[in-house]
C-alpha cells in the first residue's frame, strides 16, 4: 500500500502498556526492549510518562516507568543506541522543573496529551519543551466527541505554535479508515506546515488499518505497542508495521523474539486487546472505562448485561 | 464509511470455524446461532460442507456439519426463518447426486470453491446447481498466488457462466486494503454482470478493514463469523459488521448474546485469531498449515525458530 516516504514508528510499549499493569516492567525488559526496537529499526521509544508524583497523589505502586527520572534513565539506558527516547506529559500533571535541557536528558521527545478544551495549555508546555531543545508533539485526544468548530480553533492556535508534529488520537476506538481520512485531510489543510501523527486503538479490528490509512495520506508519525499491548483493546501491534512498512531498516525478528520471551507471557498474567467489552464501547464512541471495570469485576463475561446497561441512555453517567 | 446498499452477511462459524474443532458443534448451538442470526438479520448461514464422505476416505470422527446430510438438516431446522442456508462444496470432493433439488432442501446457496486452476470444473458445478434452483458463487482461493494472465482467463470463463456470485478470497490473510481494492476493481471491470463478495482472513488484523473496503467499492456479499471462529487467524467478525454496516435491520445484541454464551467458552478450548505464527505466514503470503502444525507442536510459542525456518527458503516445501 502507499505509504509516507519519512514514517517513523513511536513504540508506546511502555507508557501505554503501563495502563495496562500500572508499569509493572522490569528494568532487565525494558532494556531488552530498547535493544529490540533498535535493533529493528524503530525510530522512537516512549518509555513512559513524565508527570509528577506531586501532581498526582503520590507516586504510589507504580512503577518507575509512570514518573520518569532522568537519573533512573540514565542508569538503566547508560548508551543511547539510534532509537529515539520519548516521554508522556499531560496537562496539569507536569512539573515543569522537574524537566531537564535536552542536551541534559536522554529524552529526546516529548509529547503532550491533552483534550480539545486545553490546547491552549498544551501549547504553553510545548514552547517551553521546545526551548529546552526537544521535539515536541500535541496528541489531542477523544477526536470523536469534539465538536468541528472547537477542532477548528483548536488547529489555528497550533498553526502558530513551535510543535513538531500534531496527532490525530482515536482515544475510544471508534473511527474506522473512512473518519480517519476525514480527520487527516482536515489536519493537512489546516496546518500544512506541520508533520502528523497518528494513535490508533483497537477496538473495532483497525488500528493497524487506521494507521495503514493515516500514513498513506501523508502521516509520518505511527503509534504501535508490541503485541498490541495498551489500555483496553489495545494499540496498533509494532510487529504488523515493522513487518508491512517497506523500508529496507525495519527487521521483524527482534521485534517476534521480544514478543516470544516477554509479551506471551505478560499476556497471560494481564489483559488487553479486542475483547467484546471493548468492542461496544469502541462502536457506542465511549471512553473504555467501563468495560475495564467489568473485565475487572465478577461479572466480566455478562457481555449482554454490559451491552444492556451501555444502551439505556439513563444508566450512562460515564462520557 | 460508505457501503453498497444491498450488502449481505453470510456467516460462516460452523463451516470456516468447523476447521478449527473439526466440525465438533452440538446440534443446540448451531441451532442457537441460526436463530441468532436471524434476530441479527444476518442473510446467510453457511452451516458446513456437503462435500462427499466417499471422497474424502471416509466420514472419520468429524461433526456431522462437514458433510451435511439434507434429511438431518430438515430436522434440525424444521422452520426456516428469514436466514438463508449455505453450504460450500469443493471441486472433486462433491458428489452431485448428494444434492437434491433446492424445492426438496432446506439450503438456498451453494458455494463452490476452487483454486484458480480449477475454475472451469467449479463452472461446471455451477451449471448444475443453478439448474437445481440454487443460488450460487464461485470462490476463487489463494488470489494472492495467482498470474494476472491466469485470473484474466478465470474471469473471462465465469462472465459467461450462470454464477450469481464471484467471491475474492484472501486465502492466507496476505493482503491489505490497497490489494483488495486492486483485485475488487479488477473483478468488477472483468465481470460487470456479476455481484461480487469477500471472504478473508485475519493474520494481519485486516479482515475487518478489508471487508469494509471491499463493500465500499461495491462488493455485496461480506463473508464474517461470530468472534472472528475461523482457521488459523480466523474470519471477519460478524459481529463487527453487523453493528458497523448502516442497516436498521441489523441488531448486535443476539450476536453478543451468541459470543457470551457459546464462543468465549469455545475459544477456552478451542484456539483461532490473531497469533504470531499465523501473523508469520500472512506476510510471507503462505498459506497456514505450517503455523497450525506449530501450533499443535511442544513449539508452539517459538516464534523465532519459525520465523528463521520460514524465512530460510531451503527449509520451506509448503507452498
Amino acid at each position: 500500500m502507499g505509504q509516507h516516504k519519512a514514517s517513523k514508528i513511536v513504540d508506546c510499549t511502555i507508557r501505554d502498556g503501563g495502563l495496562v499493569n500500572n508499569w509493572d516492567f522490569s528494568v532487565e525488559m525494558v532494556q531488552y526492549l530498547y535493544s529490540s526496537l533498535n535493533e529493528a529499526g524503530v525510530e522512537y521509544m516512549e518509555i513512559g510518562y513524565k508527570n509528577s508524583p506531586r501532581l498526582l497523589g503520590g507516586a504510589d505502586s507504580a512503577g518507575p516507568w509512570r514518573f520518569l527520572n532522568d537519573d533512573f534513565l540514565k542508569k538503566i539506558i547508560p548508551q543511547k543506541m539510534n532509537t529515539r527516547l520519548s516521554a508522556l506529559v499531560d496537562i496539569g500533571r507536569v512539573d515543569e522543573n522537574d524537566i531537564l535541557p535536552r542536551s541534559e536528558s536522554v529524552l529526546d521527545l516529548i509529547r503532550v496529551a491533552c483534550y480539545s478544551k486545553d490546547v491552549d495549555k498544551a501549547i504553553d508546555l510545548v514552547e517551553k519543551f521546545h526551548g529546552m531543545g526537544y521535539e515536541t508533539t500535541i496528541n489531542i485526544m477523544a477526536l470523536s466527541n469534539v465538536m468541528e468548530k472547537d477542532l477548528l480553533e483548536n488547529l489555528a492556535m497550533i498553526k502558530d505554535s513551535p510543535v513538531d508534529v500534531v496527532y490525530v488520537v482515536d482515544s475510544f476506538g471508534s473511527l474506522d479508515m473512512s473518519d480517519i481520512q476525514y480527520l487527516v485531510e482536515k489536519f493537512k489543510r489546516h496546518l500544512p506546515e506541520k508533520k502528523l501523527g497518528i494513535h490508533a486503538h483497537n477496538n473495532m479490528q483497525l488500528a493497524f488499518a487506521n494507521t495503514l490509512t493515516a500514513n498513506q495520506l501523508g502521516v509520518e508519525y505511527l503509534d504501535a505497542s508490541v503485541y498490541g499491548m495498551g489500555r483496553a483493546a489495545g494499540n496498533c501491534p509494532t510487529e504488523l508495521l515493522v513487518t508491512h512498512l517497506k523500508n529496507p531498516k525495519y527487521n521483524l525478528r527482534p521485534v517476534i523474539d521480544m514478543i516470544e520471551k516477554y509479551m506471551v507471557p505478560l499476556r497471560e498474567k494481564e489483559e488487553w486487546g479486542y475483547l467484546i467489552p471493548y468492542m461496544i464501547t469502541g462502536t457506542l464512541d465511549q471512553h473504555p472505562r467501563s468495560g475495564m471495570a467489568l473485565r475487572n469485576s465478577e461479572d466480566k463475561d455478562r457481555f449482554v448485561k454490559f451491552y444492556d446497561k451501555m444502551t439505556t441512555p439513563e444508566l450512562v453517567h460515564d462520557k
